[in-house]
């Protein structure tokens, strides 16, 4: 969990609750001038403006979403943040604030909360939003991490889930499948470890996966290429529990249809290699994959010149009528029918 | 945890996520004309206003802020949302909306989930508050609440922690300690109930007390009435951690010292009867014992006529100079210096 095991180690019930996010928070710089009064009273002071706001959250909880043994503090911290900001972009918006709540167990010392806050830190330095508030408590198991970002955007520029239109392009930014490969070989990683602590791990070849799993950023540039491109999307959603779950929000919100075309699909050259090696269909990985924080979006046909050639986006199909249903058009030309196997965490 | 003990129950695992959301906040109304966009997005939407934005953010955790054996999940929802308000209501502004985020094991229900969403339903109707949004997921141990709290204020009628002055009165809300009495009888009762399960409590003379401990109300009403009685306060606090803890966190943020005077706390006749019952010192449980949810505030001493007399208000004491210390002055008129011994979840 820690680097150094030697360190010091201070208890969380020698600071309290008020000491200890007194410590955590002291280092954080206020980026936004809307933010009149962040940590430190009932409730943090936020000047409004003549754009809407934007309010999403997220829970991350020990054993379900994350694994200590292989994810370092300081990257779940970062990552805490990126899932929430991801759902700000995916409004078309700029995420401006964002509260942090932590639950833990008394077997963290205050230092590796100092390495979680870390990661905070260093998501809030790089995307320019202001931690304002959160609570921290015990747990009686495990580590929990509540995040709620803020954002804003004018009411003319947010994007919806229900706004695809039949003939509309679908456009997904960056690569798919990347994180959940990523979490496989760390997966059988910790495996190997388990049996032979001495081995150690050769990555090399899967230095881009496991960083899409630890360490993936939101696509705050996304909003902006668009609005340079003079691209408004017609419906838009961030990629958290894989592209056919999300496509099927989009489909189901906006009552259409949808053909994705399985050789559009952008794969990373380590996601097709690594598949291979764990003998797992690439296609199925992209389509349910989950954790990418790619986004995902429909356009006008109108803007295809806008959007080809793009190398941060693909167009990997269009809206259909929804009596067509939503549909995979595979490499040998064969339609199947969409399924949803994202991610559920009440399943076993 | 539920009342039927033969009513069918439906595992979370049958719905998933999507479904689980959908069900729980569908009959949820919305009363606030910003709400834009709710849940069933990637963020909610929320128009501004001229005035300024409000944001706090509470966990509740299972085993250490809550104990389902005496706990209804009615309940128990119903006061996650109050202890989020009450932290708006003390910036002296208005709550409107609410994300929920929960983590449950699989030994829960649906129904159980139905019973928590029926008290947080309940909380919004009555504070005419909207829910927003929120998350739901497994947990590996227990039940979590994760709530944020948006509201709003004029900037110029926000009270914060730090402008308590030299000789400003100190007045609290409605009266102290009943709330940590209720949850001294309930920790009795089920003692006693292991012991024996057939021995029907009678808990007649404690039903103030366990409605203060499981039904907490925030009070929006302070707001309102300072308004009217035409008092800004000077600072303001709720208190969720007992008097002493939140006097002192006003004193040291506002650079000041204080006076409470003991024959000046405000309590009910049932804190005084089940103090000597469990020979406790009313006192101190008045002082320390939390989750009363009472408004905390200093006012100008020109405003002692519009604040005497009116009966949701105690003048308890007087604001000093800081090298002055924080004290209590006793019936016997000694000094004695406040101490915080405000709850701290990770003491044991």
């Amino acid at each position: 969990m820690l680097e150094d095991k030697n360190q010091e180690k201070t208890s969380l019930a020698e600071l309290g609750e008020f000491g200890l996010i007194n410590h955590l928070t002291k280092h954080f710089k206020v980026y936004s001038s809307a933010t009149l009064k962040g940590v430190g009273d009932d409730a943090a002071v936020i000047s409004q403006s003549e754009k809407e706001l934007l309010v999403t959250t997220d829970l991350l909880v020990e054993g379900v979403h994350f694994d200590l043994s292989y994810m370092p503090l300081k990257h779940l911290g970062y990552k805490a943040v990126m899932v929430n900001l991801s759902d700000v972009y995916a409004m078309n918006g700029v995420a401006e604030q964002i509260t942090v709540s932590i639950a833990v167990s008394n077997r963290f010392p205050l230092e590796a909360l100092e390495e979680l806050y870390a990661g905070i830190k260093l998501a809030c330095d790089t995307y320019k939003v202001d931690l304002i508030g959160g609570d921290t408590t015990s747990s009686t198991k495990g580590m929990l991490i509540s995040v709620t970002a803020l954002g804003s955007a004018k009411k003319e520029d947010i994007v919806y889930r229900n706004g695809a239109k039949s003939t509309d392009l679908i456009v997904v930014s960056g690569d798919l499948g990347g994180a959940y490969l990523g979490l496989q070989v760390l997966e059988r990683e910790k495996q190997v470890f388990q049996v032979n602590p001495e081995n150690q791990p050769d990555l090399d070849n899967y230095t881009y996966l496991i960083e899409r799993q630890l360490k993936p950023e939101a696509r705050k540039d996304v909003p902006e290429l668009l609005k340079e491109l003079d691209v408004k999307p017609t419906s838009m959603i961030d990629i958290s529990d894989g592209l056919s779950s999300e496509i099927m929000h989009i489909c189901t919100q906006s009552k259409v249809g949808c053909k994705i075309y399985e050789d559009k699909l952008p794969l990373d050259p380590q996601v097709i290699s690594t598949s291979e090696e764990f003998n797992m269909d690439s296609t199925m990985i992209a389509l349910s994959g989950g954790e990418d924080y790619e986004l995902l979006f429909t356009v006008p046909i109108a803007d295809f010149d806008k959007i080809k050639g793009n190398p941060n986006f693909s167009i990997i199909g269009h809206i259909t009528e929804e009596n067509q249903g939503m549909n995979l058009v595979t490499r040998a030309n064969q339609e199947m029918e969409l399924k949803a196997q994202g991610w559920n965490s009440f399943k076993g």
